[in-house]
Order: structure tokens, then C-alpha cells, then sequence
């Protein structure tokens, strides 16, 4: 209990804070400047350590429970623990998962006085990490004795509002000083400015006033508030750009389907391209997402919105958070006659290629890419949370049509390969009760595979399939497919297996649409323990969205030329 | 062949370059921003190369590949790529390891639109990443098209002359671009201001005039510069800090030992005390390496020496490269009665305590600390490789005296755990004729562990002996014990090592003297094989110094508190 009238230290201020914000897992490694930090936080109730081997995999980790919790907590050392970190971090920000980096640095005496110290450029300026993580943070702070509460409640405040990292430097000697408790009576509030909000809500309506044809795209911003059934909800004809995958239930009336302008199929496209209001919710406009910039783009006839800004064509309102635009928008449908328009055309939902080819069913053939998403299409349970790693695993997922209550947890816009492995430990502890289900290739796997010990030291008992087609196959579908440089040193997985989990996992092969079939029942049928499927593939097998991919990147590259 | 009076491609030109600066092996992780750079690469006769699982190793092996060699290429992609870098890039900054490291990045057209492409933050500021390196970069540059050829001898001189990490980015779409050869034709240059130099030497040698009692301090860029039997040469009274351990082969008639204040052994430190002349060869005043500053602070009486500036006193020589600063000491000393200066007093070197404690021989107690490195003395072979991590490793390792030809390498400024193991890789392709002999800890070997299957797969033969102590020792003497955040998970290291290597390698696991002693000599006895032993110690156990370490590194946070 937390005696108000009194005083906490920092790391209990902070783990407070976290813990109000929805946080009860932190992610890290331990490193001498963070150990009175951690010694703080180890005293604060509702707020579990998990360690990782390395801080890339706990940075990835901390990306995937921030997306789900809509807070997480990295927290790694000065130095050689934070920069590990960074490439975790900036596809934080890519991404819109509002992780805080802590950072533990060194005493603030070592620091005003320059002196010379390990963990640092030997140069007695302290500042190089920390303007490197301004680069690709919403916000920083290093914490001061005067400002300490202050700071820690300004930078949950930016990571939760903007849906950005925030990055706070923690002082060895500050970590255990003591501040006030007062303010953590009241939680943070984040609130949108309702004027603006107002604001907005009248501008989409005077915009729809005319409209005949509206059409929602829904975005990556919808996955991360979990608005999915509130936008399905709206009445409208919407479709979902790759980055919000499964955010719509695909049995929703008017859902149209995936739409990357022209490089996805033509039913979701047509309908943009015919619409006379187009209204983005949470979308991004990056070359893969809008199919190489050939989706229809941003114009006076457009309703945008973003984590804290919203607008309608060149009409800026500041400080209209996310969900506080899709209620504006939702009331704006409601004075106007656009929310009668019935969810016309009626439209083919789901019907890739892959998931819709004939299916002579299991077999001793080699296993191709086409059999494998149709076996995963055909077993895939419901609840479950897909985590697609960059690469032919993406680009196979994306063909899925997701049963009932599935989540799709991706990466298109920051595409860091390794990162899903990780990610299935923050999504797995962010939402215990439901089942992740991994596809990654091996290139990736290679990149983070220690976390494969956390998760199954965590207890979680995700399924994951290892698409082992002995190396980076989407480069070879991108350019020079017989080069080196595109096969990895080849693993025993089975043995690697051993190493880093105990007798709670099932090892599979899979080398024939039968073998498949057997290793996924068995892994349905054992929820309790960890299966991991080996899943041997042709090194130039691809899916089809991926080929299509790979034609226009090369298209962009030679238009470029 | 080059036709020097024709064109040559960017890739081309740039290979040339490493070759010309002593690379042959090109360390990095494909990404498709590098790929056209990457082809263009495999054109050019005598670079091999050698991709990683991931950047972090990569990085970690051109550290150690830098340090040998005088140069190392390091290429990564984009924003995922380099990011995933930086801290073995940092740490190469750290510890004088002149790494060049070249990212492969968005085309010019796309940059100059600001375009919102994958591997950015979807921001269309593509400076971010390139601040990020200019923190822990000797020098930047973005290619162009018009200054391709200047650009990158800038980079590579900048690297080579500053003993630091240089930073090169190369749009995709001038990777291939035709730039003039006609420069290669003479290989770059890098040279000291021969002004300069003697206004230095004259310095020296006025300084030494009235000196009756001169000793040398060296430090780790005689060791980055090979320097050792020179200044062994040099006739005067020496000592080496931890940094340079192994530099000046313990037999030389005036050698002391190392030297940290008086935090190591107290003939070195009365030596230095009593000097009325201190030289510094290239040493580095950080806290550890001073001994928490207990070290002799530079002062009138000292000679100091950097990669490019050398000193007396308060008076600065810009221009000095180091090879040529420690030219101009000896020619100082050649014309100086300090010359003459006999290697007085005659020290006990290397008497550690751990290397000269009783020995009862090989049994089956359990393995102690002080055991491993007895067995370690005892078996350790000539002419090899000792490199050590961070932690106990580290600490143990210092005690060891060295056999004739042995090169130790260490951390002891940027001190990131998990470092050694990528070193292996980058040593060993260095030195071929040299065995790695690694020191690393669990904790750290998790950080890194791919890389063991790149050493493998390279044909290396490395003795790894693996400290299991089931976590983070160095902070369990550094603070809280009996935290749960420095245990690790425990992983199965035969099924692990079974996992990423094949049958080229032996696992042995010792828990006793018996075993470890039966493990080395196997390890000995079969150099074509990679030989990794798990050796069983106490979660508790430390060696010596590292227990006095932690008292000083306590005594300097309670002072400073």
C-alpha cells in the first residue's frame, strides 16, 4: 500500500505509474547501472521481471506487449544495453507500439564531472546515446532529483498519447532517491482537446453532407486501440490495409477486403477508387501499404486521421486522439445521410490465391508454399494470435482467411527479420489466454532464436512453424536469387531445440503435406506444451502475394532509374 | 584487373580500397538495400564474404577483425541493419578499432522525395539513423554520384589514421554507378606531420634531459598498432595497463606488469609513483583501468600519446600519428641519458594470485575459480588467441601469465557482455595461424550464441570454454546477490552446441579439475577440431580481481553518494 502523505523512491514511483498504465511485465537484461533500479521495481506489487538474453529480443518482446497493453517497459543499461535495443525501439516507432525505454546510466556526479568510465566512448560526454534515441523517440528525459515524477509522468503521458517509445535515463544514485507519492493518488489521464474534437466531427460531416459513395480504410492505428468492432460497427463499405489485417471480422457486412491500391485484389480497390469520400482511420501510406503508391492518395476529399491529429483534405485539428476521431467520426455518420448507405457491394471476401487453389489433400510430395498456407488455412483454430515474421511468412499470412477471434500481429512498415520470434514472448504474456501461433522463416529465426528459451521458461506454449528454406528467400525473390550471401549457415533445429527448451516442447518435421497435417493436429491437440514445426521448403518457393511484391519493388526500382 | 584509365563501378572502388588497406573478409548481413552493393563487392578478387546470423555478431567479429588487421568492412541495411550494429560499432569507438562500417540505403530519388518507403519511420526523414552514427563515428558521409571516390577514401583514411569507426552510406542506386579508377592506382596514404613530430620528439627529449627515474605506461594502441617489441625495445622500466595485457612479453629485462593504480599489484604502482618522467604509449584514463583513478593523474612530467595527438604536459602536437609518436620517444631517448637508464628495479612479474596459488593437482572436488585458472595456466599453449568477455572471464584472464606469442584481447573500456564470441570469428579470420583460445561466461554467451555457427562454418577451430555459472556473476559480486534477474534460463549447451555446428566439434563438460584437465588436453591434442567445454563452476565464485574490483567499484559509489 502506498502511503500518499509520504514518500516513494523513483523506481517505486515509476513502477507504480506502469502498473496504472495497464503494465505488469518488464522486459530487459540487468547491467550495472540499472541494478538499483531493478532492486526498486523487484519491491513494487503486480509488476513481474522478464529477463531476456539480449536486448534486441527484449526490445522486440516489449514491441509486441506494447501493442497489446498499449504500454510496455523496456529496461536494459547504459550504453551497450540501450544501443542493442535500437533497432527494437525505432521499429517501435515505426509501428506505433508505445514501448518506454528505461535506461539505468551512470550517477550524476560521474556525469557532471565527465569523468571516464566503462559503458562509454572514453571521451567524458555522456549525451551520445541519448541524442541518438531523440532520433527515434517521441520524447526524452533524464532524470533529475527536482523533476523526477514530473519526467516519469511526461513520458508515459507522450508514449500513450502519440503511440511512440518514449526513452527516460535513470540515474544509478536517482533510481532509490525519494519523491514524493502525492501525485500517484490520480492516474495519468490522456485526453483528446473536445473543442477539436468538435471540430473535426463537424468537418467530416459537412464533407459526407454530399456523399454518396463513402469508404472507410482502416489502419494499423484501429489494431493497437482494439477498435476493430467499434469501425465494423460503423455501417460503412471499409477495407483494411495490410497493417490492420484481421482488425475487421471478415463476416462484417460491407467489408470488402485487404486494399494496397493496385497491387491487391480489384474488388477493395475499385470500390476506393469510386468513392467520393474516402475516411483513413489509422492508416499509413508507406510503398507497401498502398501497393507502390498506386493507392488513390490524400486529397480534399479525404478524411484522415493519425494517434493525435486528425483532419479532412488540408483541415488540421491537433489534439483529437484516436479513438476520440473514431467517435467523431462514428457521430458525424450519424447527422449525416452517409451512415444509411448500406454496405453495397456485396463483395467476394478472403479469396486469395493461395487459400482458394484446389486441394487434393495430404500427401508425400515435397511441401510447397501453396500447401503449406493451405494445410495452416485448414487447421488455423480460432482465438489465436498469428505473428507473421517479415518475408515469405508474411506475405503467405496475409492470403489467410482468419477464423473467429484471431489477431494478426505483423510488421510492414519497419520489416526487421527476427523480430516475430520475440514478439510471441510480449504477446503471449500481454494476453495469456490466447494462443500464438508463429510463422517465421529460418534467416529470421537465426536473428533472435535465444528468446525461444524465454518463452518456454515463461510457460508459454505458443506453435511455432519454422519456414526453413535455407536462407533470406525473399531476397532471392527480389534480386539475385543464386547469391551466397542469401543462404545461412544451416541449423539443427531439432538439437538447437533441445538446447533451449526442456522437455515441455514437441520437435516436428515436416517435409510432405502429410508429415504437415500430423505435426499441426498434434499441436492442436497439446495445447499445454510448446510444438515447434520444422517446416522444410524449396529455397526459391515463394507465395504469390510475395511474387507480386517482388514485381513491383523492381518495377518502382527500374521507374526510379 | 583494373584498367586504371577506364571506370569502375562504386562497389568496385570501395572493395579495391579495403583490399589495398590489408581486408580480406567482408563481415555484415544482407538486406535488400545492400544487395546491389553486395554483387557489385563479389566482382572484386580477394574479399571474401562472411555473413552473419545477425548485425550485432557482425559487428562484434570486424571489432576484433579491426584490431589485427588495422581495418575491418562492415555491411549492414538500412535503419533494421545498421541500427542492430551500433553497439558493437560503439563499442569499437570505445576501444580504438577502426571498424568502416557501409549501409546500404534508399535510392537518392527516394530520399531527395522524401517517399514513405519500409525501413524507415514512415516520417520521410532519412537523416535519422545517420545522426544516430555520427554520435559514435570518427566521420560520416552519404554517397553521391559526383563524389563517390573522394567520399570514400575519406572514410577509410578517417578510420585508419583515428583508429575509429567510420560510417559510409551507400544509396542503392549508386552501388553500380561508374566512377574514374584512375585513383586507385596509388594507395592511400596516411601520414603524420613530420614538423610535428620532431617539435614532439624535442619535447620528449628536453623532458627526459633532467629525468633520472623515466617509466613507460602502454596502453592499447600498441597493442591496435602491434608496437609491443618495439617498445620492449625502448630500454626503460615499463608497465602495461590492462588494456595492453600480454603487449610486452613478460620476459623483458624492465618489465613490471600491469598497472591500475593501486588497485593491482603494488611494484608497478611504486615504479610509476616514484618516476620523475611518465610516458604513456597509447594508454586511456578510464576508471577501470586507473584503478578508480588511484593511477598517477597526467601532469608536467608526463608524455602522452593518442591515435593522431601527442603531448607533454599542457603542450599539443596535432598530427602525430602513433607508430610515428613512439618513433619520435625513441629517438628522444637515443639522444637523452634516460637512454641509459638501466631496466631497474628487477620486478617478480606476472605473480598473480591466482596463477601462483598451490596446485595439488587434477581431482574430483568441484571446479573452483581459482582451479580453472590453474588449468588454464598450466595447459595454456604457445602462440594462441586468448581472448576473454566481460565478467569473470575477463577478470580470471588477467591473472594468467602469458606464453611466448600469445595475444590477449579484451574489452575493458565498452565492456558489452557477449562480445568475445563474435570476436572469435573476427580473430580467427585475422590471424589463421593463430588458435583462438575464448573465456566467456553464460550470460554473455547467450547474448551472441549464432555466431558459434559461423565459426564453425568458416572453418575456424577455436578452444571455448564455456563458465557456467548459471548467470550474471560480475553483477552478483557487484551488487544484490541473490537478485533473480542475474539468473538466466538454463540452456542444454551440448544440445545447443549439437544444434549450430556439425561434427567438426568436441563437447566436453567439466565439472571437476580431472574433467577440465582431460577436456583441455583433448582440446590440445586436436587442433582441426573446435573443441568446447563446459566447465561447471559456482554461481558465487570469483576470481580475485574481480572481487577486488567490485570493493573499489562499491568503495567509488558509497563515495560518490
Amino acid at each position: 500500500m502506498i502511503d500518499y502523505a509520504s514518500t516513494v523512491t523513483v523506481a517505486a514511483y515509476l513502477g507504480e505509474r506502469l502498473r496504472q498504465a495497464g503494465v505488469s511485465h518488464l522486459f530487459g537484461v540487468p547491467g550495472d547501472f540499472n541494478l538499483n533500479l531493478l532492486d526498486g521495481l523487484a519491491e513494487v506489487p503486480g509488476l513481474r521481471w522478464t529477463g531476456s538474453p539480449n536486448e534486441l529480443g527484449a526490445g522486440y518482446a516489449a514491441d509486441a506487449y506494447a501493442r497489446t497493453r498499449g504500454l510496455a517497459a523496456l529496461i536494459t543499461t547504459y550504453g551497450v544495453g540501450e544501443l542493442s535495443a535500437i533497432n527494437a525501439v525505432a521499429g517501435s516507432a515505426a509501428e506505433d507500439a508505445p514501448v518506454l525505454h528505461i535506461v539505468g546510466s551512470p550517477r550524476t556526479g560521474t556525469v557532471a564531472a565527465g569523468a571516464l568510465v566503462h559503458h562509454t566512448l572514453a571521451d567524458g560526454d555522456f549525451g551520445h546515446f541519448h541524442r541518438a534515441y531523440a532520433e527515434i523517440s517521441v520524447t526524452t528525459e533524464v532524470l533529475t532529483a527536482d523533476r523526477a515524477g514530473e519526467q516519469i509522468d511526461a513520458v508515459i503521458v507522450a508514449a500513450r498519447r502519440e503511440r511512440k517509445p518514449a526513452y527516460l535515463s535513470v540515474p544509478q544514485d536517482l533510481a532509490l532517491h525519494h519523491i514524493p507519492a502525492a501525485p500517484l493518488r490520480e492516474p495519468l489521464k490522456i485526453t483528446s482537446d473536445p473543442i477539436a474534437v468538435r471540430g473535426f466531427s463537424a468537418a467530416v460531416r459537412e464533407l459526407l453532407t454530399r456523399a454518396e459513395r463513402p469508404v472507410l480504410v482502416v489502419g494499423q492505428l484501429a489494431a493497437r486501440y482494439r477498435l476493430g468492432e467499434r469501425i465494423a460497427g460503423l455501417g460503412l463499405p471499409m477495407v483494411t490495409q495490410l497493417a490492420a489485417k484481421g482488425v475487421i471480422d471478415e463476416g462484417t457486412p460491407g467489408y470488402l477486403g485487404d486494399y494496397a491500391g493496385t497491387m491487391l485484389d480489384p474488388v477493395p480497390a475499385a470500390a476506393v477508387d469510386a468513392a467520393d469520400v474516402v475516411l483513413h482511420l489509422g492508416s499509413v501510406q508507406t510503398a507497401e501499404l498502398t501497393g507502390f503508391f498506386s493507392a488513390r492518395p490524400i486529397d480534399d476529399r479525404t478524411v484522415w486521421t493519425s494517434a493525435t491529429v486528425s483532419g479532412v483534405g488540408e483541415q488540421r485539428f491537433e489534439d483529437v486522439l484516436f479513438p476520440d476521431a473514431v467517435e467523431a467520426v462514428a457521430a458525424a455518420l450519424g447527422a449525416s445521410p452517409a451512415a444509411t448507405v448500406g454496405a453495397s457491394p456485396a463483395a467476394t471476401v478472403g479469396a486469395s490465391p493461395t487459400a482458394s487453389a484446389p486441394h487434393s489433400g495430404p500427401d508425400d510430395d515435397e511441401l510447397t508454399q501453396a500447401g503449406l498456407w493451405r494445410a495452416l488455412q485448414e487447421w488455423l483454430p480460432e482465438h489465436t494470435a498469428l505473428i507473421a515474421d517479415t518475408g515469405t511468412a508474411y506475405w503467405g499470412a496475409l492470403s489467410l482467411r482468419l477464423p473467429a477471434g484471431t489477431t494478426f500481429v505483423g510488421q510492414p512498415i519497419w520489416n526487421s527479420i527476427g523480430w516475430a520470434l520475440p514478439a510471441v514472448l510480449g504477446q503471449g504474456l500481454a494476453e495469456p489466454d490466447r494462443r500464438p501461433v508463429l510463422m517465421i522463416g529460418d534467416g529470421a529465426a537465426q536473428m533472435t532464436i535465444q528468446e525461444l528459451g524465454t518463452i518456454a521458461a515463461a510457460g508459454l506454449r505458443p506453435v511455432i512453424l519454422l519456414l526453413n528454406n535455407r536462407g533470406y528467400t525473399i531476397e532471392r525473390a527480389l534480386q539475385s536469387p543464386q547469391a551466397v550471401y542469401n543462404d545461412v549457415t544451416p541449423w539443427n533445429w531439432r538439437a538447437l531445440v533441445a538446447g533451449l527448451t526442456g522437455p515441455e516442447t514437441d520437435y516436428h518435421h515436416a517435409a510432405t503435406p502429410t508429415e504437415l497435417d500430423k505435426a499441426l493436429r498434434g499441436a492442436g491437440d497439446h495445447p499445454d506444451r510448446l510444438a515447434f514445426i520444422e517446416v522444410q521448403l524449396d529455397a526459391y518457393d515463394t507465395p504469390p502475394l510475395l511474387r507480386r511484391l517482388a514485381e513491383r519493388a523492381t518495377a518502382a526500382a527500374k521507374g526510379a532509374s
